[in-house]
């Protein structure tokens, strides 16, 4: 079998060649860019492919996404409909995901940013806030990261719900499903967590209106996709109050371009897409064995609904 | 049943005052300073009593300190040595300190201050850092905050290590007892949290014996007692760069003076004993069930030993 490589980054691309190939003895491993046959091509493993990078592929058997999200693979308009998508989940991805959520939930929640500030100004004030279970967190999105972040929460005592598409069931949070339910879950919540897939419907969910039912004064975390926020309702919100603060691991463009006003702005924090990173050795060989999962059997647990677009 | 309240500052007294008064209907409660006949008072209700405060009180059947830490009472020189200490332990406060401990420990850990630095100098810089599992985290004391703090660490995933004066066990935590397990417990220790009661055997504990033992780089926690740190040697660690970072939270003099160097150290985050605070509704009612089971019985389940202190 032979396995084509794209990552925008070259010599990213090569160390993943290197390691695959490693993984998966009697197979051929190639950089996509340094293929010569295209019909000799039956896998690609990419981030952010080009347009027309899977289509040039005439006998591909899956495409297998670097990542949790296959957003980035939908993004090129000559895939072939019809190619299964592998996406690359995992204990690691998960385990890093839950304590970024935690991190800035609590952050969020007992207010470093203002107490940071206290100490810039040598000033020993103490910031009271309530106890975790008297504030409500909504997670939005409740698929493995989502379902495991709303959790982690539970567990540290928060008032949890979670929304998601379609109906799920997860001890210790309350949650909601469906587009009807989206008002009361939104009513009351004080700290937004957005772990949604990006699709047609969630893009731009984040916006003025989604702003104006959370609680006054309510904190934001994106660790799901740029593109589901409007950066301007944001921006306003902040300006209104309506949004105390937010933290953002994602944006439209990545890297954040130097003159972004998010950069600079007091009551927004940049993380530079860090929430979940995968470990690439880890990522590695839960890439292979998916693989050869494929090749044995024509499917594997973590074929994406193209579809549904997650 | 008469009880005198004293806090250092006049204004909370008046408030604890007309709190317990309300919660306590028949008994009489009057603030330390405004007691004329001294044989009336049977309780002592105190944060960080004066020399002498307790001694003058001949038929005091017990001391109430508004607070899990008894060391402000023990300090009184003066204090008799036969008269019981009720400590004010609660789920809010174990909660409060839960999330100190969780937040400080994820910000250390997924490496928040230089993150931070990052967005301040507009460099999109990913700071990778292990999963939480390969993080060897230790908290040192085992008392109610304590065994809540380990078991919340453990479950957000951090291989979790406790050492306590006496044997404890708590599930998902490995536990060390004694002296003698004390090298074993910090040896490979990134992070530690301090929740130590303070007595004459832990005064001076983190020092630079103590720090030389963690891992190089780790990392400091302290939310027990200011006393409980040689602050010069703190420094001297950082500099070398022993200790990577530390969050302080607790201060041999509180405030914190303005021209501590702790407020500007680039290393050291300062909170201004917030990781726990009762928040005093829940104290009140804490308090007023402690004093009315301790009239009813002789005794109650919060009494601390004065002996071992705390």
């Amino acid at each position: 079998m032979t396995v084509a490589v794209y990552l925008p980054l070259e010599d990213k691309t090569q160390w993943w060649v290197d390691m695959l190939a490693d993984l998966l003895p009697g197979w051929t491993v190639k950089a996509l860019d340094a293929v010569t046959d295209p019909s000799d091509v039956h896998y690609a493993v990419v981030w952010r492919p080009r347009t027309g990078d899977i289509a040039k592929f005439p006998n591909l058997k899956a495409v297998v996404s670097i990542g949790a999200g296959i957003d980035h693979v939908l993004a090129d308009e000559e895939l072939p409909g019809d190619v299964p998508i592998i996406r690359t989940v995992g204990d690691d991805l998960t385990q890093r995901m839950r304590e970024y959520v935690a991190l800035h939930v609590l952050r969020h929640h007992r207010d470093m940013p203002r107490q940071l500030q206290a100490q810039a100004e040598v000033d020993w004030h103490a910031i009271v806030v309530p106890v975790a279970p008297n504030r409500t967190i909504g997670v939005m999105g409740l698929g493995n990261l989502g379902a495991a972040a709303a959790q982690t929460l539970s567990a540290l005592g928060f008032h949890t719900r979670g929304w998601s598409k379609s109906e799920k069931q997860i001890e210790g949070v309350e949650t909601f499903a469906g587009a009807d339910t989206m008002d009361a879950f939104l009513d009351g919540c004080e700290i937004l967590v957005n772990l949604l897939p990006l699709t047609d419907q969630t893009r731009g969910i984040l916006n003025a209106d989604l702003f104006a039912k959370l609680a006054p004064g309510a904190c934001l975390v994106n660790c799901a996709r740029g593109p589901h926020l409007v950066d301007e309702d944001l921006l306003a919100a902040l300006e209104s109050g309506q949004i105390k603060q937010a933290t953002l691991d994602v944006f439209h463009q990545e890297p954040l371009p130097a003159d972004n006003p998010f950069w600079t702005h007091p009551a927004i924090t940049v993380t530079p897409h860090v929430a979940s990173q995968i470990d690439a050795q880890t990522g590695g060989r839960i890439i292979a064995a998916n693989l050869k999962t494929f090749e044995e059997t024509g499917t594997c647990a973590d074929v994406a609904d193209a579809k549904r677009g997650y």
